[in-house]
């Protein structure tokens, strides 16, 4: 038996809308440690991992390790279903063909059971990288450069020194460039950008996967970018108590820049 | 000559967004004691019914019987060019082929004159029914769990037991159950969900009619149903101060259920 | 060297706006005095003439006159990079091919460059009138008023009396009248209606083009319409501090109206 419950539904209505645009279909593995979710999107080119440990749950048990192959489209239907503060509990069976969702407030309890999917698990490795840059910083601030940039082109190129980021743009209108500066906001650490650099790092990503990434700015006020020459970017928002979602994007190399 | 006064031009408003979207034609019958309208869906599956009376607005005068052919698409599209706070004049002459609305605030003043038409006004008789279960519950509750259940199937199941009401769906993707207690609360008699019954009930009905019957909801903030086995149900939505809106519906039967 | 910068992007932001409906390129032209624009519409039926004068900027320096040929589309795609409370600094080379949009908040400095367009400029004259009717009135209203008579027809007929102007409308559902009251409103200057008649007029003109210039309504809380017969309406918005954006809409005669 499965069984998980948060106080919030808010946090699972904003971890399937932060997959959602890049998954239809991925497997909750659950186990006594937790919840996890790994999936590369439909054209293969970036990856998604989800992690909630079962002691950020108001209550979790798991007598059984569990796969549970979901539809995210059908799963971000019935979150919808739920108000952000109804407490949310997650049901399977040790043989489960179907997870249940019930949503409960004061006077109302929704029970919805949603059929599950054979789904082909296959997890990949994520070598242990020591990134040349980190960069922390606002997430809607991540995401609000990455929604303008698209006004201008297909591909941003970050670009970190030691004391500020910058991200560029070109296209057929022009140029667009955005720099942030370091800068440390004792009231509001949600909004300071802090850079820690080993090597200067100036890759080229996709905008596009950029955006979906940044769909997940709802879950955390700061995002951290981890960035090495050639070998996959982390954009990494921590979930509170709970765990982190992670995406992973290669760089464009020069011949793919447009 | 007919004249009827609100000092809200929102009551109308609400009024008609609550039929337009079952209704295109109808015809207003005004008489000393009010305005009513009977129209049956174009599909010829609902009834809807709206009384207001006469006492409730503030100057209302009808010197002989009309009934107004109504082009309730062109009523909305008139009632959009008023503010919610507006007070609003309806006019017509004793042979009337238009029918006139005044819009008046502080400093402007409106007139839309709209063209009659000849609509076949058939009267059906509504039987009087002793309920089975009489539901009073928020009516933006029953909004919400019908358009919910719509991401689930394409009926609903109410059923009634003495203590509470479960609406239910299913569909492609699973199955989905919400239940409401009965629950006074004191402080806020809206929020308050009340069963009064005299039998169970258990009976499907189509979710799209009842998505549409909900769209009255911002008139009121509770709504009654009440059902009674093979028979119509009735939802319920009362006008303050002036009347009421009413829907009715026969259950679907088990062939037509999807 | 060109460089004027002002402390609200704001501004420039609902200038555009107020523009790019009606035109899609256009020429900024500058010199020591300011910056103005001044193009028809595709259609060639409407002129909109726009001005801003140096001394209205935070800082503005211009060596010698510029003809900047602009996409609005394009211009408007990078405000939207912009944030209202950012400061914008637009600068341009003396042999300017591109012009470059700086927005500065306190962490985040921006730079947009879009690339120029040579374009014929044809300067019309305007004349100078002694117009019968000038009316002040609240720019959401006469934006409301626009917008509420489309939904009855293609044309506005705008009458002016000593105490009070109409706007009215017909079409296939009816007819639409609105009347507006002179009014002073000393506690709320904006929401005043004053109006100077020296002869009544009574014109008509197309809505589709007064929904277009109400567009402009942002930019000031009051809107000028100077009427006369037969000859074209200006409809103006004062840009505080700055200058002026006027729309030029010659009346539709007889045979037009629809």
């Amino acid at each position: 038996m499965f069984e998980a419950r948060l106080t919030q539904a808010d946090v699972w209505k904003k971890v399937i809308d932060a997959i959602k645009d890049l998954v239809q279909e991925a497997t909750l593995d659950c186990t006594e440690n937790g919840i996890s979710l790994q999936a590369m999107d439909n054209a293969h080119v970036s990856l998604v991992s989800l992690l909630l440990r079962s002691d950020g749950f108001e209550t979790y048990r798991c007598d059984r390790n569990l796969s549970l192959g979901l539809n995210i489209t059908s799963a971000s239907k019935i979150l919808r279903c739920a108000s952000g503060n109804d407490a949310i509990t997650l049901k399977a069976g040790d043989k489960a063909d179907t997870l249940t969702f019930v949503f409960e407030s004061k006077y109302r309890s929704s029970e919805f059971e949603i059929k599950l999917m054979d789904l082909d698990v296959d997890h990949l490795g994520i070598p242990d990288t020591d990134y040349k840059c980190i960069i922390r910083m606002p997430s809607a601030q991540l995401q609000r450069i990455c929604r303008d940039l698209s006004q201008i082109g297909d591909s941003v190129v970050i670009s970190v020194a030691k004391d500020g980021v910058s991200f560029s743009s070109n296209g057929d209108l022009g140029t667009g460039n955005v720099k942030l500066c370091q800068s440390a906001n004792a009231d509001k650490p949600e909004e300071s950008v802090s850079i820690e650099m080993h090597e200067p790092v100036c890759m080229t990503y996709s905008l596009h996967y950029f955006n979906i990434f940044t769909k997940a700015a709802p879950l955390s006020s700061q995002v951290v970018l981890s960035l090495t020459e050639n070998v996959p970017a982390v954009v990494e928002f921590e979930i509170e108590d709970l765990g982190y979602i992670r995406y992973y994007l290669a760089p464009k190399i020069e011949d793919d820049a447009d």
